[in-house]
């Protein structure tokens, strides 16, 4: 019985061209061994023959939510360990590591008063527990985290702040407005207010809240803060319009456990530089209401896939390829040690050194656009090669520089290891990022296969050259 | 402080277009008064003169959820009266019922066992509660109704059946499929089985459950019986598929409740035939998770607004028009006398045959495409009239007739009163349909002045005309 899933069954026009093009084309003449094989990697995944969609089907149906430190988080990492060896990986080894974790329990949001209602909205990871008969209080809006950092000390005694900041569908949009879910429960507390109200960083008009982990200080969260779906906030915008009080009710059972949570690695030994490791990197954890199909169940599908795919051909690259998936990305704090990227980081610091590059895949499964390299890489026989490789698939140089890569590898490059950076479309991501409607049927399946080819391409290259990355990192770029 | 509603700003691009020609169209010589001005009420109303946002904003931003006999049903229809009156109607009157109301309560769905997982789900109207420690049975899929009912009596026994109808999205794909939620309580009970899971009927992909009530069997439905969303239908078909058994537990708290619904009955008095009477009917009460803005917020901002645009003319029309804004349309069950529809008629049973037409705005506020009319009546002199005035709408006569017209007119029909019904674009409307994602932010502001321009000069050309609709329906139409 197989489930009809239109959007999955047909590539992108563009992809499907690109399939039948790049299939039909013969080598390059001047194309060297390495992009030959790279070649065909990309190609072999364009038609269909990597294992991503299966891999990520299956992780997101029997395990579902997976949230940091949880059984279902756990048990993923058992049954991806597993299937990592019996894809003929070198070495997996689960790396576990203590974790204070976060669960949700029962909630609920509600206007009280004339006009009654319930709201669809959602404690924020690392929100505290409210009293049992929850928190009420009078909404006040703000517009920006800037016009809340306006308000003066104790102007919003007894209050309940509705930073209700709107979320444009452009690249960096999240990026901008962030801060607001860090840090309007602290700048709220500060003035007095008793609860925190946060319009759904989105871009989506699903009724969803999309949560996210919001920064603690002194150790915890200083206020119950709720996200709230963009339907709702502009429903109590409307009421306020219409000259009516808006209070709220917010109700959370929301408790610390102790736990665990675990890093799963597994490698493709180097043929000839062994210690010479290239970090493939995704995380397994997810936020509790979707199954974390995009966020970041294919990103983990994406880079097995691409290591799998390695892993057929009759030799091992030069380097050695090490799949991470990470626990724990989801609630990361900074200058904590209770995230996989810490974790990591703590237990192989001796290798560091070796590491020669790092990459995460953490934006959903939206086709790869762009690549970020460090100019010196860029401008290098490799980067030529590379770029020779990605281009047939619509992929072209970035204006961005590769940054910190991710929250997973970001460790790793602050210690030094350059990242390369394959830059996705996320024009529909926030859409889904963080809510219950994180499903599987968000993933257009050839959208999936061209990211896999993008990596195994590349991961292929970058493990069989003999290019330095750090000096070619370091090195201004040629003219 | 305006929300940013970037969908609701700019008109479609025909619409726009259309709006442009229209203003600048001077009336075609041969047409008669009566006609010019239903093409003045259209182009008034495509210039965003009508009220029909303001209303259906303020309703469902006020009122939430109205679910059928609630406390905030019973507000909303003194609210409407007011406004109503407020309108300059000529007489309005609220009109109760008693009704035996179902309320929701504290409800859940999840997957036990070895994958443990919680369902979007939600109870389906009418469905009894469960036990307190809930129900708890192994699914058993099934494709179709038809397939539900060639399983054998008792080869259910403890079981729960997930009826895993795919809806697709074509006109009439609901009505096709909605005997799956009527009739499959039933049928599972009869075959042993101890609850009912309906994969959702609906078109979008968002992970919303879409209830809906079921059909009761002596006064009651058979089982606990669930709407699934359709992420976590496929979800336990892919489970099913891997090998596993899916044992699910459900719980709820759902209660009959005796209470009181209304119709809200606003009447323009008809200038030379006051006891000539057209309906324009439309629903207040709503499911209870979303605020009913397509169901039916907008069907009663259209019926409202295309009146209120009528008696804004300097007199009345020749016909009295009277908007009915029923309430309990939701609940509907045949042959019982506990819906606005039925009310209605027991009400007005002596005038009932001076009713010349009736008319329904239930389908959301997408674009008016087509009009049904009785063949005779397409034929006639009026028929012909207001084809000149809608198509430059971009509306065609229906191939289909006009049938019942809809829930809330159906007793009308049936006592022999004619119906024309104004055909909608409803290819979205079940993307959202009774599921907490009907909110006002899907509702194009420019789509909705197109449907009540489309009511206006309809209404009003058949409040002017001395046409007989039963006669004219009963006719022949001429070669």
């Amino acid at each position: 019985m197989t489930p009809h899933r239109p959007a999955m069954r047909r590539a992108p026009p563009v992809l499907g061209c690109l399939i039948a093009l790049l299939a039909a084309a013969a080598p390059a003449p001047a194309a060297d061994r390495a992009e030959r094989t790279a070649a065909r990697l990309r190609d072999q995944a364009l038609a269909g023959e990597a294992i991503a969609y299966g891999f990520v089907s299956e992780l997101t149906t029997r395990f579902g939510p997976r949230p940091a430190g949880s059984a279902a988080e756990h048990a993923a990492a058992d049954w991806a360990a597993a299937r990592l060896r019996a894809l003929g990986f070198d070495r997996v080894a689960i790396e576990p590591f203590p974790l204070v974790g976060w669960t949700r329990g029962e909630e609920s949001a509600e206007i009280v008063g004339a006009h009654p209602q319930r709201l669809a909205a959602a404690a924020l990871g690392g929100s505290p527990a409210t009293p049992a008969s929850g928190i009420e209080g009078e909404v006040v809006p703000f517009d920006s985290l800037e016009a809340l950092r306006a308000a003066p000390v104790g102007s919003l005694e007894g209050r309940i702040v509705l930073l209700n900041q709107r979320m444009p569908r452009v690249a960096g949009g999240y990026g901008a407005l962030v801060p607001g879910r860090l840090f309007a429960p602290g700048e709220a507390a500060d003035r007095g207010a008793v609860a925190l109200l946060l319009r759904s960083l989105g871009t989506g008009t699903a009724r969803f809240a999309h949560v996210g982990s919001t920064r603690y200080r002194d150790g915890r969260v200083p206020l119950p803060s709720f996200a709230l779906a963009g339907a709702d906030a502009d429903q109590i915008e409307r009421l306020l319009a219409l000259g009516e009080t808006v209070r709220v009710r917010l109700h959370s059972q929301a408790a610390h456990v102790d736990t665990h949570s675990q890093n799963v690695v597994a490698e493709l030994h180097g043929r000839e530089a062994p210690d010479e490791v290239i970090v493939l990197a995704a995380h397994l954890d997810s936020w509790d209401a979707g199954t974390g199909a995009i966020d970041d169940g294919a990103g983990v599908a994406i880079v097995v896939a691409a290591a799998e795919l390695i892993a057929r051909l009759p030799q091992r690259p030069r380097r050695s390829l090490r799949v991470v998936l990470y626990g724990a990305e989801e609630v990361a704090q900074p200058h904590t040690p209770e995230t996989g990227g810490a974790a990591y980081l703590a237990r192989h610091a001796a290798e560091v050194g070796d590491h020669v590059l790092a990459m995460e895949s953490d934006f959903g499964a939206g086709a790869v656009q762009a690549l970020s390299l460090p100019p010196g890489v860029a401008a290098s026989d490799f980067g030529r090669a590379l770029y020779r490789v990605l281009t047939p698939m619509a992929i072209v140089p970035s204006r961005e520089p590769p940054g910190r890569g991710g929250v997973d590898i970001a460790p790793l490059v602050e210690a030094g290891v350059p990242a390369f950076v394959l830059r996705q479309d996320g024009s529909r991501y926030f859409d889904f990022h963080h809510t219950a409607d994180d499903t599987l049927d968000k993933i257009d399946r050839a959208e999936l296969d061209q990211n896999v080819a993008a990596w195994a391409a590349l991961a292929w290259l970058a493990a069989q050259t003999g290019a330095d990355f750090r000096a070619l990192s370091a090195a201004e770029p040629a003219e």
